[in-house]
């Protein structure tokens, strides 16, 4: 086959909040080859995204994704691989290129399984999809009492795993956050799961984020994630050496496989968290987890946005018997849910696994995104070089045109 | 003061080739505030760099950088420190982020200097700024007599040191690099410094770069610089094993300051080289210029440009006295030189320093621009959120407009 066209659909709530819940917009990515439909999502802001896919070069190592895409064979996994290869090279100082690339590559993993009849997961050369335990996802609440009851919720919906993040977490007192915490605990009970996502909130201050290493103890939290900048490695280290047993989870911002790495070799982190739609995609992500399990360290996905990324999320350690949580959007907006006619519910043991189907196995809605869809338009000296597609109107993934 | 504008000039040469010759385009970076004006400029890819400044939000940590920076308040360093991190925190997920905002960090400092009619090193907390020795910053030849050649009439233009990358070197055999080296030594002769950059041609290949140390260090060569992968620290510190008296020198793509103090930490390397137009501005490089002397590591200014960006580069170190040389665009595109009336030229003794003149003390010449100034527009839904200036008439850095 041969790519014959990439395109992006920015697709947004009617109102952008400033919370930190990513699921309020999406750029959707379609990629077809020569009749074949693959579909991807890129975990990034959209309009950016689209322009370091369309931008003029800047020299031989600057030149936009579309130039290393666009018109390239697509034969088999190999080429998937050879083609990142070529956009890392191209794109080397074009800042944003990874995350562009990222839908573009699941949308290709995607095709290439409708293609052959055959599930993403078993082309990366896995036997099983193995079920995984899926952690609730959510914000803190802004007071302990609303965390509580949203702990409570989650619960009661069948999740056995629950995330807490962001919000006034970090923001105010040692003493307030371990209000948080304990809210938290007992929300969900003493038998499930409970994690806590600092979002960064230290950026390298180790001795703040120390302070609150009781209170994470004393809850029994599985991992602290992110409490400092994505780049911020020995901070980690540092914070590692305190010796709590609250184990230290980062990776959600790492935009290639090194610095996934380096936080893991580095960084002294038990969890290594990658989004699939940043890190350069599934193959990129199948990397992370691969080297993960060689270290003992438990790979984890990083989702907070659709079940399309969700899908494409799980492709990349299905089979890995050590990573047995994975991370799972509870409470997102409702373009999330709008982007795929199915959905990747809880069965009657609380898991959910890659899907057994072609592809990623997701059918996106495209007729339910027509509201949601916002119309760009990118000119370069009087010329349209990006223009929104309309959506189309098959429904199906990787059904063809 | 409080930033009222903030405007991008998309500048390009007639052609891109596919050199990897950065000069090619520049994306110029004008901020107003109380009538001051300031000048930057981004080491970047312009429209992807301009569509992160004006990018509908995402979420609460996916804003443009706009929304950090426009109404600010700009009483002192203090402010340009606050401002920074404020980028980092909103823009986190958004990857261009640093590369958008270098620019306009550069254009703050510039438009505080010349409010206060002091330079931006002063600002800085320096005393003095020294004279540096450029070293001419060229690419390989096609062929060794191409390379011995240029780096003959460098020497003869008054360069004391050069520096050859990109081009074949890496691409084909041991010999034929070796070929190469020993051609750049021949042509500057024995005296002058010698560097080379392999321009990550090796991505983590260390087995490869390693093949290549022997001819270095027979052709006396100062520094390798960046044979991997940015983030391929690991790499690095592996190369370094070999025992090789080249050193090691990387950290241009460095985006922020933890990559640049990952790379010293982990990565063995002797010479840290951050571009200011990528690293989040001149605040950050002096940060890694301020680490970099704590650990006995040779700061070094990464810049392929404009004598603007010459400038805003020399700033963090201009004191310096362990950093004794400096990078120097030797053969930059005519819109490189275009973009300043005044240069660095090299003094009697071969060398350049940074300006003791307000701001960066460089002439932005916007009337030698208009040929080069790509017009662009970006609509969303209908509302055109960016729109090309016109060049302004006044043409000095910071006079008032």
């Amino acid at each position: 086959m041969r790519i014959d066209s990439v395109d992006f659909f920015y697709l947004a709530m009617p109102e952008i909040t400033m919370d930190a819940d990513g699921s309020q917009d999406a750029l959707l990515v379609r990629v077809q080859a020569d009749g074949v439909v693959g579909w991807g999502e890129c975990e990034a802001s959209p309009l950016t995204s689209i322009a370091a896919f369309v931008t003029p070069p800047s020299h031989g190592a600057c030149l936009g994704v579309a130039d290393s895409v666009i018109g390239e064979r697509l034969d088999g996994p190999d080429d998937i691989r050879r083609i990142a290869a070529a956009v890392t090279r191209n794109s080397m100082d074009l800042l944003q290129a990874p995350h562009t690339f990222s839908g573009i590559e699941i949308a290709l993993w995607d095709l290439l399984g409708v293609a052959r009849q055959e599930p993403v997961w078993r082309l990366l050369g896995q036997t099983l999809s193995l079920p995984k335990t899926p952690y609730a996802s959510v914000l803190f609440g802004d007071d302990p009492q609303t965390t509580l009851e949203r702990g409570r919720s989650l619960v009661a919906r069948g999740f056995r795993a629950v995330k807490f993040g962001w919000g006034p977490f970090g923001t105010g007192t040692v003493e307030a956050d371990a209000d948080q915490i304990m809210a938290a605990r007992e929300g969900i009970g003493p038998e499930a799961a409970l994690l806590v996502d600092a979002g960064q909130i230290w950026d390298t201050d180790v001795a703040a984020a120390a302070q609150r290493l009781p209170a994470l103890d004393d809850a029994s939290v599985t991992w602290l994630e992110e409490p400092f900048h994505a780049h911020a490695i020995s901070a980690y280290a540092d914070l590692a050496r305190y010796g709590a047993r609250v184990g230290l989870a980062g990776g959600e911002g790492a935009h290639n496989v090194h610095m996934a790495m380096n936080l893991m070799s580095y960084g002294a982190i038990r969890f290594i968290q990658t989004d699939t739609g940043r890190i350069g995609g599934i193959g990129s992500a199948r990397d992370v987890a691969d080297a993960a399990r060689a270290r003992d360290i438990v790979y984890v996905n990083h989702t907070f946005t659709s079940h399309l990324a969700l899908s494409a999320s799980l492709q990349s350690f299905a089979s890995d018997v050590d990573s047995t949580i994975c991370e799972y959007p509870a409470e997102p907006r409702a373009l999330a849910l709008a982007i795929t006619e199915n959905h990747l519910d809880l069965d009657d043991n609380g898991q959910i696994a890659a899907p057994d189907a072609p592809g990623l196995g997701m059918s996106v809605d495209t007729a339910a995104l027509g509201d949601y869809l916002r119309d760009v338009r990118i000119e370069v000296d009087g010329t349209e070089i990006f223009r929104s597609s309309p959506l189309p109107v098959s429904t199906t993934t990787g059904a063809t045109t």
